[in-house]
């Protein structure tokens, strides 16, 4: 019998990526999305539109309204920047940071594991291409984990261990893509910008379009994306 | 200027004596409640109440849906047990536990007090009268604890850390009991039953209603609660 887990799928080129990762390594993959007030909704959609055509085993999307705690571009009306160099993209912690956005997510899906007997649970976080998120760093996941084995049932009696799959941790974006496309990921449904027009058309000019950018040129393929004022 | 705490509040007796102690150490408290599909929704009234009474900052309640996750009797139909003894209540972890409760919780509380630019976070957990659950006990805390300032902003630029304050973690039920007292708790506005009627009177055979009677009794003060049947 083939064993569960849950993957965080927001949508995004990088949670794509992890879940052919999951499903090629034989787990029955329960996705877990957020609607927490992010201001663009095509991330959800996504999502969902990922998580049935890659044959997830179920697909979970959990309301949670991070948005009365304010403090992020990503969820308020503050400007998002563009146009960055990835120098100023790593300086400093980003506006687009949502407070313990990482972590309220990781929690959930602790939660949803072990609800369904699960002890593994998939998350795309980067260290290289982090633009400056602190949860996203390896020293974070270790913490969370070891966390997790004491927080639950399963931890204390002993009977399973919690493991945070964070396959691409350590890969560049270029490389991300690379792996996506050996496993076959189609990259057209996932969507990556801060910004996006009213049809979900990326900006190409936000960190994360930039950063998006960059790593299909490294690859040497043509992002299937349809950017903004593109013809 | 007086120091912001976020504090859990969920409307029980624990946790609003809890409250008073951040009070009385000098907090400004922004209390937290969640509403998570508990079957019994006197714990929110009761949690908006107390926070109002007892003067805090400000009052949020977080809507999460923990239903679809499943997995326990307070949040599903399973039954609720009824007149156990002490022994049974801590031989195992009990049908009442919802999975990862106290990581979800405390992960939101870390978002508000991220957002709201505090470090102080107060739980009423009990390692003493604890009925068996995993994410009640010391070692739990320190890991949530050291996860946090991995988490975050503050804690990268090193300009702050979170604390999560267990004031009641080595406290018997009649020390919190007295506890709050002294600090002038009106327990009355308190609710800890797993099983309430529709009007909200305890049942007084829970476990919870158990160990709060018991808690009364060894105090030597009456219960200001009207239980079910009592004339």
């Amino acid at each position: 019998m083939k064993k569960k887990a849950v993957v965080l799928l927001s949508g995004g080129l990088d949670s794509a990526t992890v879940l052919a990762i999951a499903l090629d390594q034989g787990y029955e993959p329960i996705t877990l999305c957020f609607d927490y007030g992010q201001r663009h909704r095509v991330e959800l959609e996504r999502s969902r539109a990922l998580s049935r055509k890659m044959g997830a085993l179920e697909h979970k999307e959990i309301q949670i309204d991070l948005r009365q705690f304010g403090g992020s571009a990503l969820t308020d009306d503050i400007a998002v920047p563009k146009g960055r160099s990835e120098g100023e993209m790593t300086q400093e912690i980003p506006v687009t940071y949502v407070p313990a956005r990482n972590t309220v997510f990781l929690s959930l899906a602790l939660a949803a594991a072990e609800a369904a007997n699960a002890q593994d649970i998939f998350i795309g976080v980067n260290a290289i291409d982090y633009s400056g998120y602190p949860d996203c760093r390896p020293e974070y996941i270790q913490a969370f984990e070891q966390m997790a084995n004491l927080a639950t049932k399963a931890g204390v009696e002993g009977t399973s261990k919690f493991k945070i799959h964070t396959p691409l941790i350590e890969m560049t974006k270029a490389e991300i893509i690379k792996k996506g496309l050996e496993l076959g990921v189609d990259y057209s449904l996932t969507h990556s910008c801060y910004h996006p027009d009213a049809d979900g058309h990326p900006c190409g000019q936000c960190d994360s379009c930039l950063l998006r950018k960059k790593g299909f040129q490294e690859v040497g393929v043509e992002d299937p994306l349809v950017y903004q004022n593109q013809t």
